[in-house]
């Protein structure tokens, strides 16, 4: 399930981000394509804005894509897209769930293993990376406490899980009215433990244009590819 | 107070990180242009390990940084080394204090100067981006707990205080033995309030190889000098 219906307020250009040229080709085709090749991967479902998925249905048309069988229409907010991409699942019953930020196009095969293995194990895996800065927490403008770093994590996706895991958790945060900024917050809250698997540096969310230069040096240098 | 003492494990190379080389000069000499160049700073103490300060005295012959007015030894971490720089300014007496990491080489001048601004006004203050991920508690390869985002902050450097304030902190830790990974946590330590100041995205700390590749980036698009 790769998420890409975002507005992209932070983005500020004329396109959404997710559609934005690196390298050439729009940001969410290089995601896409990590996934079709992926061994790991059986079939993929895009979540796209309404209006975004003709255009973006034509512009795949020439890259054979095999494992892409449907776009879909999400939501005002991420876990609404999610959502809607679950609610396309319950008809195809797949045993395990991958979810991706559509403009993280760095996402390794080797990552994508990791991430799934972990989550075959355990039910639910998310890959993350340490945090180099110092962390803390505030409010109105001043520090409120700062957080022992050791015991901090950057989280990435593909999140991973077994479909009937990531289903109840959604279940319940319908019923609850929980919002959350990733999926695996709504598995936790239904007490499932999620497995800590190693990110990956290179796996970056590209969410502002420096972020779309940095994405380019990465694309120039070939590492991005392979780790 | 530039604190480039590291021994830069993470960096994996046969130079320190803080002397590898950025668009043909050392990374610590772009590091302290910034900071001589400022209007806001009038003296730059410069915290090394102790084997490299002849050396690195000599190839700061060439620059001309007139700010600059002492390179001293620093400690086994980073702590030590400011506690160095510390009982360096005893003797000069300084109404405020700056420290910054050695390896950020684009703190900007309004950066600077904002950071500075809110410490006169406040006593302490950090400048600090909030993270684009979701952050989470981990402990055993789990997750613990989500935290919430819009509490959250990544610090970064120059950190600005009142030379007193500071130096109550670290009698502090000294006499308590308490350990931080950043000067402003041993300030809250002794209940005074710190201010959060808007960091900037380029102000990046260069800890790892991947990272010096995003710099030399930064540095060729010009964009990093100026916000």
């Amino acid at each position: 399930l790769i998420v890409a219906a975002g507005a992209g307020r932070r983005f500020q250009a004329s396109v959404a981000k997710q559609f934005v040229e690196l390298g050439g080709e729009p940001l969410l085709v290089r995601t896409v394509r990590n996934f079709n090749a992926s061994a790991c991967i059986d079939q993929i479902v895009i979540v796209l804005p309404a209006t975004e998925i003709t255009e973006f249905r034509e512009a795949l048309a020439g890259y054979h894509f095999e494992k892409v069988v449907d776009l879909i229409a999400g939501g005002a907010e991420r876990q609404d897209s999610v959502a809607a991409g679950l609610a396309w699942s319950e008809e195809h019953m797949p045993e395990m769930i991958l979810v991706h930020d559509g403009v993280r196009p760095f996402a390794e095969e080797s990552l994508i293993r990791r991430v799934l293995i972990a989550a075959r194990e355990h039910g639910a895996a998310i890959p993350a990376v340490r945090p180099a800065d110092t962390v803390k927490r505030g409010g109105e403008g001043f520090v409120l406490e700062t957080l022992d770093r050791e015991e901090l994590y950057l989280v990435q996706t593909p999140q991973a899980f077994r479909a009937q895991i990531l289903r109840a958790a959604y279940d319940h945060a319908r019923q609850t009215g929980m919002r959350a900024t990733d999926e695996a917050a709504l598995v936790e809250a239904i007490g499932y433990r999620v497995a800590l698997v190693e990110g990956s540096p290179r796996n970056m969310k590209i969410t502002r244009k420096e972020d779309l230069r940095v994405a380019e040096m990465l694309l120039d240098s070939g590492t991005a590819d392979e780790s």
